[in-house]
């Protein structure tokens, strides 16, 4: 069902502060930054191997990615794998008893469709799918 | 300096519990239990794409990840990144001034070398380095 963890959320205070560990210190290769504002957050993405780093900055105060600071301090948000078919996973995934946060795919970055599962379903931790483009 | 994520570290109460969600439920290659006894765990091995997901239970109450589970629940307890070289590597972060947990690499399970950057110098996320073999 999944090809491969595709990123890593981290939540950080600041791009700005956060950025050179993984980009100069572990040398990881920089793929920029862009704005995702209905999440209201900056995100740096970063390449290892065929996953990402993802870190993200929020940009207000109501952002989820504020809120999780306020509580819990920068740290793992989310991990996110890559699914082929994001409509079977979460027909699975339901007939299997699990709560998803997204009973339907909806619009991630770059074209892509996300689900989140609900942590209560994942152990704990937020857990998205996402598929790289739908299928025709 | 990085080829891959090697592996997510996952502090969890029960194995038992945990694991059917990763092996059953997303469907990840389970590649058995192994018991660390350095670090008083039982390790569930899971495989999705080039990397793994460490399912890690505590065997005793002094074990660093029956601390953990006290003060943060369950959660992802550190991120492994895998290196060609992990005395350049850790040679690197120091010159460049990341302080280390451990200076020098040590053994590591499966005959790998590891190395933890302190959480201090890499955004408050506990960063293992590891080296598949020690270089000839």
């Amino acid at each position: 069902m999944l090809t491969k963890i595709n990123h890593i959320g981290i939540a950080v205070r600041s791009l700005d502060e956060s950025l050179p560990f993984y980009r100069d210190n572990l040398g990881m290769t920089f793929a920029g930054i862009e704005e995702v504002a209905e999440q209201m957050v900056k995100v740096a993405m970063l390449q290892v191997g065929e996953s990402k780093i993802e870190l993200l900055e929020p940009t207000t105060l109501e952002s989820p990615i504020a809120k999780f600071l306020e509580k819990n301090g920068p740290g793992i948000h989310h991990l996110a794998y890559e699914v082929e078919d994001i409509e079977a996973a979460i027909a699975k995934l339901v007939d299997e008893g699990s709560r998803m946060i997204d009973q339907k795919p909806r619009s991630g970055a770059h074209g892509t469709s996300i689900a989140f599962i609900h942590p209560k379903s994942s152990n704990g931790i937020l857990t998205e799918l996402c598929q790289l483009r739908h299928k025709i």
